[in-house]
């Protein structure tokens, strides 16, 4: 047993580098070298790759520092928040690449550009989300094979609804966050069978620690515009996702700090909202971030997911617990799950009232049950 | 009493959604679709306002993650600094965002760039540096008054210095720091009258509250560069600004050490003076940042921003509660305050040297003088 | 005995204002005016410099931030850690733009580019580096000299190393982090003998400045792409250089994890391993980065640095003590000398394999070779 996780971890970085060295070339090598005449449309390409380079380093810094630091909030949790954070992030991010690349090559070689690599860390979030909901819970052997279930399952998904049902979800509200919240939760129902009880009394956060988890949040916060708009493919729209997400969390921010007050008694405010909740403008606006929506709608939006999330902190997380034996140990529900949801229900609302077609709204429908219903299969399978 | 904040905070949201519909409006919706042959000049627009998107998230950092956890170094408000920080800095941009617009459109409608962003960014500035000045005498609902009253006054003699007096302040050492410190210190001197001296027993360092300020510092250290040449309005302006700052910096690192070691009881370094001192340099060279001064003079104006900042704290702040009955929690007047003040000067000298128009020096002095009176007026009404 | 910190520093301060107005100089002032014709190619220059910003400010993150925290997990030397990593930068990034700006111009004066800025703020990585060799058995003023003539000695390594022998080292696996371990060891052996056993007591990490180490060990982690790319002189090699360095960095936390793993009691993970080995894997692939290698490549020589990493902190650093009598506080041998050296051998097969000439293959061997001689001289000479 005692070298279960080092061999396994081994092995899987062994399959690994032989799955790189079958599927993944430069964008610059073999390929121009042949052909001497591609030589300059290859340059230009390297060129705009790296105009998503600076992109790529935000959703870098919200992967790694950001979930990393957000987990930190349970004193005894905190050293294994970060720690596994990062082993599930930099395994995730090699699979990811992988598993990808091949859906979209349709299992030929392909090239590694800014946008595979930024498409990598975004599907490692879909794991660092579930881990929330199950941080306390596992072994890190479990949060291996967890990292690979979740990722393949996230592809498969993540291709269904951009390259067959052609849907719009610029931030992934619903295929990164709605998905990563209820594919953990369908895990956590699992192991809660299993009888963890005894380990809820870890649950304390302490001064310095929710300290530390501000540290997350706060670079959750400060990167959101950039993680809406990293994979937007003309500027305009780029444009529109930074504008409308950085107001978006604006709003969040507000109705989040005054509804935490209303609920809590003598009017104080909770930290565990702060953490969470001033985040739920940007999950809950990233479905149509790049949308001509005017920047007032983008508020709205910002606005009710600050408060809904609040609400789902404390009402909802303690009903799943006591009725559902589903435990959330960080509540991603109220941060990933709800405002996810209302984000897709936004991207319908939206593309409904901006196109005639109403095709494209039935692809965004097809697209949240599609999102949900693959993760909450994949969560029971994999929990199993 | 109880419902206080939450219901003025949703009012204030509520207030800024119905602004924001009035007012608002993105660089390439309506107006680009009502005239195609506009479209060409407004994708262009897109693609230069995107030129200054890394520079609004270096900004983003130091306000949100600067300033908050710089103000974590008292243990007893440590999660009241950082997150108060957030909620001001929220609302702030909003409200930002709109006043200026207004100012500078006259009234009518306007388009978002990247450049009110940051200008957004920088009006919450003030009001997080006055934060500091009276962090731990006010409650949220007095945060957020201020947050608007200040904001206002701080668009109204910025739009007097850049529009009215055509003054140079690229880093906003007189608009923005000066003014923040001294409208600060005005608000402080009205609320000591109020009797709260018992508080003064929580102001208290230990060990992890420093480190957790040293992550403010050195974020703020870091991207001061970036703070003082955002809004330089061409490449060789925004170079120059960088290099006179990443230098200004060290230089004052140096003197500060210098003369914390000099000053302190057995040459011991006071880690108050590490965490801020050091920043006096950026501040200070703000004004004359993007000027043509040669590399050694900026070294020069870090150097002696960074000793006088310790002196201040040294022999300053204590004058100033015991004298002036001001209490100034987190010496913004030794941060903010005199290099404000010294950067004023240090534009004033250097336009006068380089510029045989004499009018020119007068609305530099102009802009000192006419930012700390408005400063002072604005706090003494505000702490009213 | 009181003054002669202060003293040294101030004197130190005023002597680099006197370099800098004698030696630096802007890209566009006076010889720009001097010649109008010019004008046009001059503000080219500026819109291409201004290009390596964003490399920079990842690169200054890292220095400041990433180097900084990384020392705070010493808890007795946690502030102190951080705080003269801050001095030493600041003071080490002036001299460094002398000497390396002297060196490259023959003793001319020089302009300021972003590109003498990266080199400047690499160059005190190497005190930083050596830094976390001898923490806690220096004090401030030996910390001031040894700034000074470790970037010289640097500064002489690397003009022969990319200016006479012409090898590759694009993110100076051997001239920064060979170089700068070695250079730290040798002072530390000198140190040892002057019996300073007794502060090894200090030597204990808590639970939270583990946590603080983990802000360093991130930020080092996130931008470590753009440490190995900044100062590649093509859009291409960059590229490369940042696709090679995010897998190597991936594969080499699996491996260390599973090797940290292995050999604990128990199969837990050591933080000491996690927060440095992790980072082994962007040490070891600097070299040839830049270089037409395959990226598994890359992840195999991350997966050999990361194993080889966690041995030595497991095998190497107490024998260090115990039988060379040379303690190595940190660990820098693990993180910084050994994968430095895994670097630079990796280098020399790449380009034998690669390129038909030989001599290019005897000058890697050479650059290696010097990069560890000069630093045990230097540091030996430093030391006494």
């Amino acid at each position: 047993m005692r070298f279960k996780f080092p061999l396994m971890a081994i092995g899987l970085e062994v399959v690994m580098i032989v799955l790189f060295a079958l599927f993944v070339q430069y964008e610059t090598s073999v390929n121009t070298s042949r052909n001497p005449n591609e030589t300059e449309s290859a340059a230009m390409d390297v060129e705009k790759t790296m105009e998503s380079y600076p992109f790529f380093q935000d959703v870098h810094i919200m992967v790694f520092a950001g979930f990393g630091f957000l987990m930190t909030f349970l004193w005894k949790y905190g050293f294994s928040g970060v720690g596994i954070n990062l082993l599930i992030a930099a395994l995730g991010l090699q699979w990811g690449t992988i598993i990808q690349g091949i859906f979209r090559s349709h299992g030929q070689k392909f090239l590694i550009e800014m946008k595979n690599m930024i498409h990598a860390d975004f599907s490692t979030v879909t794991v660092l989300i579930s881990f929330g909901a199950v941080l306390g819970k596992t072994s890190p052997v479990q949060m291996l094979i967890m990292t690979i279930l979740e990722i393949t399952v996230y592809a498969a998904n993540e291709y269904l609804v951009f390259k067959i049902l052609w849907a719009s979800d610029t931030g992934e509200s619903m295929t990164i966050h709605a998905f990563g919240a209820y594919f953990g939760l369908a895990v956590a129902g699992i192991l809660y069978r299993s009888g963890l009880k005894e380990k809820h009394s870890n649950e304390e956060s302490v001064y310095h620690s929710d300290l530390f988890a501000m540290i997350g949040s706060l670079f959750l916060w400060i990167f959101w515009p950039s993680f809406n708009s990293a994979t937007a493919d003309e500027a305009k729209k780029q444009y529109r996702a930074i504008v409308n997400t950085y107001f978006s969390l604006a709003a969040s921010v507000v109705t989040a700090y005054a509804c935490s007050s209303l609920l809590e008694s003598r009017g104080k405010l909770n930290m565990v909202h702060i953490q969470n909740a001033t985040l739920a403008g940007g999950v809950a606006v990233g479905t149509c971030a790049d949308m001509e929506i005017p920047p007032y709608y983008a508020m709205i939006i910002g606005s009710i997911a600050g408060a809904v999330s609040v609400f789902g902190f404390k009402f909802l997380t303690p009903l799943f617990t006591t009725k559902l034996r589903i435990h959330d140990t960080c509540g991603v529900h109220n941060l990933h799950g709800l405002p996810g949801v209302i984000g897709g229900l936004a991207g319908i609302i939206t593309v409904a009232l901006e196109e005639s077609d109403s095709t494209k709204t039935v692809s965004q429908a097809a697209a949240l049950g599609s999102s949900i219903a693959t993760a909450l299969v994949g969560g029971l399978i994999t929990g199993s």
